[in-house]
């Protein structure tokens, strides 16, 4: 009996084991789902249509935000509430989770995947951690020329392990060079326009674009250009208009990169701007049904899908690229908050909030393929980012 | 004992799941070395820059090419000698072999991942799979305007469940919509040019460009245009100089997309031409070392890496697509095939052939970080390939 003693504590010893060898599969086709209300974040198989997985205990996770390890079997988790959780999505599980600010919105991986930057609102300025273990590595604390201490927005990853941000409170654009991590090269562009409130990087991790809050325009750092030099551009694309109130914030995470040209959501009008990617100036304008939040294109960059701010956010409308004119119209139901494209664009999962859902459209016919339950969903993100610039 | 011979038996049953289970892993960092002397093939890891297993088996790996499952975990093989194989990187096994045809030159993969399409020498034509079972769903024979039965050349996936290929013999290029397999959709563009060679398509799935080998030109499509139609670009490139020997066809696969502009190889010159992505004129050339083979764009599109044709295939040049010069010049070493960047471009991976060996280098100073053994390696191709159009 001593024996099959042994065998049993064995067997039972070995049973973690016996259950992970199930989940034997590959990542390509994961995604995460926020569920900002319960804290929780959905594993979804994007082949299957289906979730696989909750994981719990995240924290805060409205306006939370995901990047992907290079084997795109980690998410790396940003949360308001300066948490970032590192979450394995092929256990469902929590490898660790630091709160490593008190106010935080949002993160990049760095090209090579050893570094997650995050941005922060409280304290500020931008922290780095090693991606595997989680470990501070560097702490780059947003002082802007006049001394201010600032708030952190629009935080991507460039190419050559370089990462880019913009000061919120102090008005400036900087891009860090962490090829040496303890020695951090930055690059400081004072004095780029009144409050930019969020900033992304083309899809060749070329250009950035940060919004301004406070007038009405857009700045443009074009990298590859030494020096470096920060151009305003679409300046007072909003005069002549009486400013409507800004029911929310418009992204210029998702913004449509579509061919040679950018549509960016306008802030406070119901309008999408089209800039061309070479000059940069406005080649055109699609009116929209609401308020833009997000515009994503599809990937091959024909459509761009757009959402809507409060009161309107019930509806998606889909625009061509070549005429900027609205071809079709949605109403997946109440909040759509979020849209994500397979990667190579054949379908897009929708997350409709109120409604608990999220719907899962074919992207040539416009067809609602399936709906997945999801608790309160919010954005999605999957695992192909992890292949993206700028992800 | 009888107790005891039971648990022995079970787990001995349970040892290939145990095995298995040590795999448990993403596969976004994976990769696929192509072994042509030995008609086998290199599963590596990206992260770590090593070999973590090798298949077997899989025929005449000349011209060998891959595509890959949306999840990541299955590369679609294609060799010489018609054998389409299915290998499982997560256990570096065969899942399913077959041999489809005499004489293949490739394939692609459907943007939803149902569809593996191949394309023939002999007998010609197309032949479609279904993606998991490898089961034989459809057959477009390439039978041309006059009748003459063709070899197809140049087969790349388009978004919604589209291919494009042309036609060797009979100089046509072929659209062929399969969102019903059974019932295939098929736009024939006839009297394109004479004997197109290869043909590839931009990193947006938009414009389809076919080489011609039987005249001095390339064919472009605008896949967006309705009616669509087939337009010479860059005719007469190498007018007024003695057209050199050919020694190597050079490929279209991996031609440098780098923002607003492609870099072709020119058939028998030492020459990349430049052209324009809006106009498709030419814009420029850049003299290279030899014929080159091979010119595959770092994601960011800032460099351009160049092989060439023996006796000149010892060598890469890296070339600015600002300027259009080469800035740099490496040597690896016998044989240099094939270049292959990481998802975010951070590195690049280079087969030397005659050396037994792939290099590893930084992308952004050119030193060499390690080198990993492999024999008589060819192609190389990472998974991230499953998330582009045209993959």
């Amino acid at each position: 009996m001593r024996f099959v003693a042994r065998w049993c504590l064995a067997l039972l010893l070995l049973m973690p084991v016996l259950s992970r060898a199930d989940a034997l599969r590959g990542t390509g086709n994961l995604g995460l789902v926020v569920e900002r209300a319960t804290g929780s974040v959905l594993i979804v198989d994007a082949t299957e249509r289906k979730s696989i997985g909750r994981v719990e205990g995240l924290g805060d996770l409205s306006h939370a935000s995901a990047v992907f390890s290079p084997d795109q079997r980690y998410a790396y988790v940003f949360g308001r509430d300066g948490g970032l959780t590192k979450v394995d999505m092929l256990t469902s599980t929590i490898t660790r989770r630091i709160v490593q600010a008190g106010n935080s919105i949002g993160g990049a991986i760095s090209d090579d995947g050893a570094l997650i930057a995050v941005s922060n609102y409280e304290p500020g300025g931008v922290k780095i951690f090693d991606a595997r273990t989680l470990d501070p590595v560097a702490n780059i604390p947003a002082t802007g020329e006049g001394g201010k201490s600032s708030k952190t927005v629009g935080l991507v990853d460039l190419p050559g392990r370089r990462f880019a941000w913009a000061l919120y409170d102090a008005g400036e654009i900087w891009i860090a060079d962490l090829t040496h991590v303890e020695t951090p090269a930055i690059t400081r562009l004072t004095d780029v326009g009144k409050l930019p409130y969020d900033g992304n990087v083309t899809p060749d991790g070329r250009h950035y674009l940060a919004g301004l809050f406070g007038e009405d325009g857009v700045v443009h750092v074009d990298t590859w250009r030494a020096p470096l030099k920060a151009e305003r551009i679409l300046s007072g694309y909003g005069r002549g208009q009486e400013a409507l109130p800004v029911y929310k914030m418009p992204h210029l995470e998702g913004w449509g990169a579509a061919g040679d040209k950018l549509l960016l959501p306008a802030v406070g009008h119901h309008e999408l701007i089209a800039v061309d990617l070479r000059s940069f100036a406005e080649v055109g304008r699609t009116a929209t049904h609401g308020q833009p939040v997000f515009a994503v294109a599809r990937p091959d960059g024909r459509h761009v899908w757009v959402n809507f701010a409060h009161p309107f956010n019930d509806t998606i409308e889909i625009v061509d690229t070549e005429t900027l004119k609205v071809i079709h119209r949605l109403t997946p139901g109440p909040a759509v908050l979020h849209m994500e494209f397979t990667p190579r664009g054949n379908e897009v999962w929708v997350s409709v909030r109120d409604a608990d859902r999220i719907d899962v459209y074919d992207a040539a016919s416009f067809a609602k393929k399936t709906e997945i339950p999801a608790q309160k969903p919010s954005g999605i993100f999957f695992t192909a980012r992890a292949t993206r610039i700028g992800q």
